[in-house]
């Protein structure tokens, strides 16, 4: 029999489910109050930045500040800024890769793209200023008692949104069409394509807090696991899911001549992958004990999702 | 006769072209230091970001960075990274606005522009990653003794970069295309579109050395002179000069059925106004005497200049 001290599984799943349900909620707010007014000139502008933000996505890298916040100790208004600011940078670099020089996608969190809804320079406009409000909301809000310490944060967002980061992630995905890749190549494409902005969102959660290097280097280790389970599994949806299900088109990759942990390693070889960078998270958290249990469970989230 | 304290104004001119060459060969090379080099992954991308940022431009964010600076006392290293962080914003800028998206445009700096030499994609992740890079400069090096003024200058230069300053402006010129304007209407896009940037670049300068509030009020009302100054003089070029002059296709903003103060005041008109504001600018820098010298020498050389 259980104790009263240990949650049954369901317990806990239930427990993760309503935890996730209340930031979800309660970010979405944060967004549309840090987002410009949809009446403030240049309206259009601003409707469409909002259009782009809003009602959308799993704010996957938003729940993992959230989770490495309460592993630090942050306050949440902090973590709520350092969560918005990497979700704008996440929200631009979607509405630029949807446009039809990029991936030329129409449909996004089953919604015509912003490109598609507005025009493409308000598309291209949209993202530059996503980006530009990112790096305001750092500099404009307290993250930490030092302020050296928050340009570090500053410049850790740069660095991971720029051309050795998410930027280049893309221009090297973009270099890779058509082309035979290797697993590493694929892999080095990832780290910086979606890898980049993840460890960003769960170094920036932690900074709000207390953190000191020894930390900072697991939570660097757990963000490079499940960044790159994320993408396996993401490969593995793209060529099983259909459109309905993810909200976004079903086998663009394909589509697109793209390599992907599918095509490269098979189905079944991607899942053992996943499954392996799962438990390697988990493992890298097993120092910290509870207080990193949201982590884990965003863990078992990212890896075990349908969508 | 002149005395040996008062040099003669052929003497000045000769003092102020040799100062704007120097600094304009030296940032050359501030330029290229600070961007990633050309062999460092991912190679294309890096290269068509120092293709759209070298060898280009009369720099003339940075010359009124460096002139604020020399006005407040600023250390050099410091205006150097300030004045390139406002350059990388302004290149980036270029880059997307070139875009067959908005002006669809070839020619830039006499250069094929970077979405021609390149491609579409590859321009719209440099204007993004020279985004990135303008914060990681701000970020990673001195600006100030005090971090907390530094996170201030970050959040200026996102403030005139993003949807109610640069971004904010195109946005305005994209929906007045093919509209009547007025001319009030047509200040508030310059303002936002050219003099955003324009004011903070001469803010970031000042802010790099000892600037108290009254003198950066005033530098701001000097900034949003020859701003407004520096639209209205290129409007007038690119309606009276050629192509091979300018460097970039002329008779554009007619072509494009943009309204310009040339369009809505006529040539006469828009040359007196470019005066009117030439002379307030210079006003406005009186009370600091010598010290403002080469911002009062920069406010002629931009309503003075043939391209």
């Amino acid at each position: 029999m259980l104790s009263p001290q240990m949650p049954s599984p369901e317990m806990q799943l239930a427990d993760f489910q309503s935890w996730l349900a209340a930031h979800q909620h309660r970010f979405e707010n944060v967004l549309s109050r840090l987002l410009p007014a949809p009446d403030i000139a240049p309206q259009r502008l601003h409707q469409a930045m909002r259009y782009s933000v809003l009602d959308g996505g799993k704010r996957v890298r938003p729940l993992l500040a959230f989770a490495a916040g309460e592993l630090t100790g942050a306050a949440q208004a902090r973590t709520d800024i350092a969560a918005a600011a990497v979700e704008l940078i996440h929200a631009y670099s979607l509405v630029h890769d949807d446009m039809p020089c990029m991936d030329d996608d129409v449909l996004r969190r089953g919604k015509p793209t912003c490109h598609v809804e507005y025009d493409e320079a308000t598309a291209l406009l949209v993202g530059d200023a996503l980006q530009s409000l990112a790096f305001q909301l750092l500099a404009s809000h307290p993250l930490s008692d030092d302020p050296a310490h928050q340009i570090d944060m500053i410049k850790l967002l740069a660095v991971a949104s720029g051309s050795r980061g998410m930027a280049g992630g893309q221009a090297i995905d973009l270099a890779s069409v058509g082309k035979p890749l290797s697993v590493p190549e694929l892999e080095q494409m990832h780290i910086h394509k979606t890898g980049a902005l993840i460890r960003a969102a769960i170094l920036l959660g932690a900074r709000c807090g207390q953190a000191d290097e020894a930390l900072l280097a697991a939570l660097e280790r757990y963000g490079h696991c499940v960044g790159l389970a994320f993408q396996v599994v993401d490969d593995v949806l793209d060529s099983e899911a259909d459109t309905a299900t993810l909200g976004k088109t079903a086998g663009k990759d394909a589509e697109n001549d793209k390599p992907t942990y599918v095509t490269l390693l098979g189905a079944r070889e991607a899942k053992q992958m996943a499954a392996d960078l799962h438990r390697e998270a988990l493992e890298t958290l097993t120092p910290f004990g509870a207080r990193a249990q949201r982590l884990c469970e965003l863990a078992d989230f990212i890896v075990l999702r349908k969508y």
